[in-house]
C-alpha cells in the first residue's frame, strides 16, 4: 500500500488549490490522463476505424465492463456502460412496463434530474409519484421504517440514493431492498449511486438492489462521460431497452436487427468517447494501488470525521449531521451575514473549492482518502475566519 | 485556403496507412487532439469542479452548440448536443406522442440501430412500420416518388438518411420534406445525417426537415462521443424529452425541477465528456481553414469521382452506382473467389483501410477533401491485384 504522499504525486496540480469537491467531480490521476492520450495516439497510429481497430476497441470495452463489475462484485454480464449516473437511471425508468395507476416512491433527497424523469414517466403513463421523508432521519428515526410506511400495494419502484448527496447519510440499502422485495407485490429498487461508487466498499450481491446507477467521474476520479448501470440478474430480462443502437443488438447476415445482446451491452447505444473508457480503467487501477475498497473507505472516514470534528468546534458553523459522518461528505450551515452561495465564492477566491446545495440550503465539503490533514486544517481556519 | 499538403500536416500519422474509412470515423486533427488535452490540463489547473470552472464549462458548451448550429445554418436554440447520431434519432423517436395505429415509414437503407429503435417503438405503442425501396433508385427511378407511394393517411414519421451509408446516394431531402409536410396529415421527417454533416454543404432552413441527427466523429473528424440533433423550430415544443437530466431542466430555489430549458439543452441529459466538446470545436475550425463547405464538398467529389472512374476501369470490380458519385462514398463489389470480408482484411493487411457493408453486400471506400490522388491510385492498384 502506497502512502498518501506517494499516491498524491499522481495529482501534481492538486496543490494548486484546496480541493473538496470529490462528490462533484474527482481530479484525473496522471495515469488516467496518459491512458486517454495514449489511446488517441494509438487510434491515430493504427487508423481509427478498421477491422483490427474495431476488434481491439470491442475487447477493451469488455475489459471496462469487467472492471466496473469487479468494483461492485457482480458479473460483467449484468453491467451496462453508460455516459453518466442519470443515463443509467433513465435506462431503468423507461425500461419498466408501466401501467396506469402504478406508483413510484422516491426519497426526498433525490437529484433533480432523476425527479424530472420520474415526473415525465408519471405524465406519460399515468403513474403516481410519492416522496418519503428520508432527510429528517439523518439524526433521528429509521429510514427503513420511513420507506415501509410509504409503500402501498400500487408501489412498483423505489428510487433512492445509497449515500445521500445533500446530507451525506449512508442508507441501509440491504435492509431497504429486502423490505421492498418481500412485499406481497415486490417493489423494485433503483439506486442513485453517484456518491457511493468509489467511496463505499460495495458488494451488490449482498445489497441486492435491482438497479445501481453510477458514474466514473466523481469518487473514482475517472474522466467525465463514463458511468455504469448494474442490473440484477433476476430482473434483467424484464427490462426493455429504450434508447437503442448498434451496440445493443444482434444482426443477421444482411444487417437486420434480430435480437438483443444477451448481456449489459443490450442497453448501450452507439459510438462513445472510447479513449475515456481507458481513462476510467486506469483510474480504477490507480486506486487499487493504494489499498482495498475497505481500506480506502476507512481513510475517507478518518478524514471526514476529522473535518466534521473540527467544524463542530466552530462557533458559527452547524453540521447537518450530529454524529461523525460514515462517508466522505460533510454538509454544514454557516451562520453569517452572507448567503452560502457568496460564502462558497469567497472560499473559492481563497483557493478552497466547495459547493452549495439547494435542496438542503448548506455547503458541502468532501474528503477523499488522499485528502491531507493539512488541507482540512487550512479549510477549517478559512471557514472560521470568513464566518466572522 | 490552404493546400491539401499543408492541411494534411495536421494529420502526421495519416501516412502510416491508406485511409478510406471517413464514413466510419474521421482521423483527429492535431489541433483537436491538443484542444482535448489542453482542456484536461486546464480543468486540472483550475480544479475540475468549482463555481468558476462550472461557469466556464457552461459557456464553452454554449459555444459548441453555436458552432454546430452554424454548420447547419440554423439557430443555436434548436441545436441539441448528443453523444452520437443514434442518440439523436432516439430523442426524436421517443419524444413523439405515438398513438396505436400510427405508422412509421423508413427507407430500406437505414442503420440497424435506428431500425431496432423503430421496432421497439412499434412494439410498445402498437405503431406500424413500413419500408420503402429507396435503394433501387440508385441508378433508375425517383426517390421522391417512392416515398410518396408509401405514405398513407396513418403515416406520422418518415425516417430517411440524407446520404445513404450503403450506396452513397444523396437524396433530394428538400423535395421529400416538402412532400411530407404538404400532406393533408403532415408527416414529420427524421433524418439520419451520419454521412452528410461534414461532407455535404448544408442549409437546414432550405431542407426544412424536422429532425436532423448527426455525429462529430465521422466527416467532421472530431472525437468519438459528441454529436448533435437539430430540431425544427415549428415542432420543437411538441417533442417531449425522454432521457432527462439536470442539463434539460430549470430548478426553483429549493432545487425542484420546475420547467424545461427553452432551447436544445432541454434534450441533453447530464455530465458528458466535456474536453471532447472542445475537440469537436477545434476540428470544425480546422476544416474552415481549408475552405468553405461548398469548396470542401467539391474537393470531396473530385476525389470520389476519380476513384469511381478508376474503379470502373477494373475488370472484376462493379461499382454500385453507374454514374459518378455526388459525395465521398464509393461502394463496389469485387468478383473474386474470396468474400468481401476477406477481401477487406487482405487490403487492411496491405495498409488500405476500408470496410464491408451487410445490407448491400459490398465494400465501401470514402474519400475526404484531403485524400490524395496518390492514395487513390495506390488503392486502385491494390484492388486490381487482389482481385486476380
Amino acid at each position: 500500500m502506497q502512502s498518501v504522499e506517494q499516491h498524491r504525486s499522481e495529482f501534481p496540480r492538486l496543490s494548486n488549490y484546496f480541493y473538496f469537491n470529490f462528490g462533484g467531480q474527482g481530479p484525473l490521476p496522471q495515469s488516467a490522463f496518459s491512458a486517454i492520450t495514449e489511446t488517441y495516439q494509438q487510434l491515430d497510429s493504427r487508423g481509427c476505424f478498421s477491422v483490427s481497430t474495431n476488434d481491439w476497441i470491442k475487447q477493451e470495452v469488455l475489459e471496462l465492463r469487467k472492471s466496473l463489475a469487479e468494483l461492485l462484485k457482480v458479473s460483467a454480464a449484468n453491467m451496462v456502460i453508460t455516459e453518466n449516473v442519470t443515463a443509467g437511471c433513465n435506462i431503468a425508468l423507461w425500461g419498466i412496463d408501466w401501467k396506469a395507476g402504478d406508483r413510484i416512491l422516491l426519497s426526498d433527497c433525490e437529484h433533480p434530474g432523476v425527479i424530472a424523469t420520474a415526473q415525465e414517466i408519471a405524465r406519460r403513463f399515468q403513474v403516481e409519484l410519492a416522496f418519503c421523508p428520508i432527510r429528517e432521519t439523518l439524526n433521528h428515526g429509521d429510514p427503513v421504517a420511513v420507506v415501509e410506511e410509504h409503500l402501498t400495494s400500487k408501489t412498483r419502484l423505489l428510487i433512492i440514493s445509497h449515500l445521500l448527496w445533500n446530507t451525506g447519510a449512508v442508507l441501509p440499502l440491504a435492509e431497504i431492498s429486502r423490505l421492498c422485495h418481500e412485499r406481497p407485490q415486490p417493489v423494485q429498487v433503483l439506486v442513485d449511486a453517484a456518491q457511493s461508487v468509489g467511496s463505499l466498499p460495495l458488494d451488490l450481491n449482498k445489497i441486492a438492489v435491482d438497479y445501481y446507477a453510477f458514474t466514473g467521474h466523481k469518487w473514482l476520479c475517472g474522466p467525465a462521460g463514463v458511468g455504469g448501470l448494474y442490473i440484477r440478474p433476476e430482473i434483467f430480462e424484464q427490462l426493455r431497452p429504450t434508447f437503442i443502437g448498434w451496440r445493443g443488438i444482434n444482426q443477421d447476415h444482411a444487417g437486420n436487427p434480430i435480437s438483443w445482446k444477451h448481456n449489459g451491452e443490450r442497453f448501450e447505444v452507439a459510438t462513445s468517447a472510447f479513449p475515456q473508457y481507458q481513462g476510467l480503467r486506469a483510474a480504477i487501477t490507480f486506486h487499487q494501488c493504494f489499498g482495498s475498497q475497505e481500506e480506502r473507505y476507512q481513510q475517507i472516514c478518518q478524514q471526514s470525521q476529522y473535518l466534521w470534528q473540527q467544524l463542530t468546534k466552530l462557533e458559527r458553523v452547524d453540521c447537518l449531521k450530529k454524529t461523525p459522518p460514515a462517508a466522505g461528505l460533510v454538509s454544514f450551515r454557516v451562520n453569517s451575514k452572507i448567503s452560502h452561495k457568496v460564502f462558497v465564492e469567497k472560499l473559492e477566491s481563497r483557493g478552497f473549492l466547495l459547493r452549495t446545495l439547494a435542496s438542503v440550503d448548506c455547503i458541502r465539503a468532501c474528503t477523499h482518502y488522499f485528502t491531507l490533514k493539512s488541507e482540512i486544517d487550512a479549510l477549517v481556519e478559512a471557514i472560521d475566519k470568513l464566518s466572522h
